[in-house]
């Protein structure tokens, strides 16, 4: 019989576990809180406590298994498993993952970033119809991606590559955190969303709610532009019109670099559906390449919060 | 004995050919114009007698050859092995090079486009020090590119991934023959170069011999342009200032997407040499996220015209 999988996604305030057939299906899925006290030092022996009790729970063996895949904040190293850079776990020294996971549960384990993993359950088992080229930008807290090419998640010489929050879309554009200036993130982001939304109310002088809610001071969000956009809101479609023509830009420009089969946007922005698919597909169709321009599809992602654990599985098979 | 390789470089007005260790070493080189004439029809004939010719000429035989790698204009369909749109071979219908070469020679031909095979071999045997991940940008009449990735070729959903010279720097810029406004092609490609110097001219009002020369309507070339500035004419330095910075904005927002190990600038313009490098790395590392600034690394092209046969060389042992 084949192998069963187990994916984890690991993230600041949960831990999801599932355990997969060899063709991404979830037959079992639980959580943990993720406990990021002690400089994070629970968390790997929490994985693995959670994991060998759900084993025992469900009577099954390590040897039913092909493997762990895992996905992580921060930055992965390929060689040697470790992680650096995950601040919202609080590890701040390198941490092992793969060598303690392997060690505390007898099962082989495959790491990579979240962003990563995400594009990979993605292509595998959402939106990207599983075709060999898929780009994925998620729309969160900031804007990350991955980039699958040939069936292969780019890592790029310094596992730097998919910063596609990064792409600069706008030259003096506002500054972003990276120390450029006029990154996609700084404009696509949740947050950077909210930084359009107010700059573009300091110049308008029409009738609109959103206009409104700002001058009166209110906390306004992504959520809340995209939603008086759909009610048509002049100065919210604006600001929705403005955000998009700069992400289509922007995935027009990857694409025609690599022409993927699927560019995938996910993360929490892309709730805001349809009006945000359409829109940026119209930017994208102005500044893509005929020949990519009739090829490369956009779409919305599929999984939800699914994609990072399929993705962490989809590790262990590809 | 390990077999030998077979390099066809087939362009509009020679066909290159070599011979060569599967190390990439050249040790045989020979060229034949190209026919033209009756739509391209004796093209392919005229590829295997040159073959066969000089097989019987160094007393080898078809046996002692891994395959024959080619690089084609146009576009190649990879399963069938055929080409379409290589106008200036004047081929108005599909051609069959893989199968009629094969055919003809009783070797395997293995083919790609020829922009991508100066990728592979630079990748190869040059500039690219044969890491895994190249992207390389050919800027001549226009500006085409490769992308290698995980050390393949990346085709893209419909052979159109590499389109470097269609990536966007400028929304509102010049009309580019694609279709579209603003591409890299239409201000880094030769003529690009000599439009922007014609743009720049009329808005300057300084002493320049670059001036002079446009307002005296003298035919001047990219060439021209950059040799000016290397003697600190204040126009073209001016003009080869715009292309560069537009260069390296290009270059920064493909690594920020893919990191590659290195980007590798070839094509006539590139002859211009440390002035044009330079001054793109500057434009680059403004633009490029810090860890790509840092990991990513431009270079010129280092095989002139040998990139086409050693990289179509190269196809065979990939």
């Amino acid at each position: 019989m084949d192998k069963k999988l187990i994916g984890v996604d690991l993230g600041g305030t949960t831990i999801k576990f599932a355990i997969l057939t060899n063709n991404g299906e979830i037959q079992q899925r639980w959580a943990e809180d993720t406990n990021i006290l002690d400089d994070g030092s629970h968390i790997i022996p929490d994985i693995i406590k959670s994991i060998n009790h759900h084993l025992n729970l469900y009577h099954m063996k390590p040897e039913q298994f092909a493997g762990i895949g895992m996905g992580s904040p921060g930055s992965v190293n390929q060689k040697d498993g470790s992680v650096v850079g995950a601040y919202n776990l609080n590890w701040r020294k390198p941490v092992f993952p793969r060598r303690d996971i392997e060690e505390g549960t007898g099962i082989p384990v495959f790491i990579d970033n979240d962003a990563n993993v995400a594009a990979l359950g993605e292509k595998w088992k959402g939106a990207g119809d599983n075709a060999s080229n898929v780009a994925f930008a998620t729309l969160g807290t900031g804007v990350g991606g991955g980039i699958i090419v040939n069936d292969q998640i780019v890592h790029g010489a310094a596992g730097a590559a998919g910063e596609i929050g990064h792409i600069i879309v706008e030259r003096h554009g506002y500054r972003c955190t990276c120390g450029n200036n006029g990154c996609l993130e700084t404009v696509a982001s949740a947050t950077g969303i909210v930084r359009v939304a107010r700059d573009l109310a300091e110049e308008y002088a029409g009738n609109s709610s959103l206009k409104r809610l700002l001058d009166a001071g209110e906390e306004i969000s992504a959520k809340i532009v995209f939603d008086l956009a759909k009610k048509d809101d002049p100065l919210a479609v604006r600001v929705i019109n403005r955000i998009c023509d700069y992400l289509g830009y922007a995935l027009a420009n990857i694409s025609n670099t690599l022409n993927p089969d699927f560019v995938v946007i996910g993360g929490g922005v892309s709730a805001a559906g349809d009006l945000l698919l359409n829109k940026t597909t119209e930017a994208f169709e102005e500044s893509a390449f005929p020949s990519v321009r009739t090829s490369t599809k956009l779409r919305l992602a599929s999984l939800g919060n699914e994609a990072g654990v399929i993705g962490a599985a989809s590790l262990i098979v590809q």
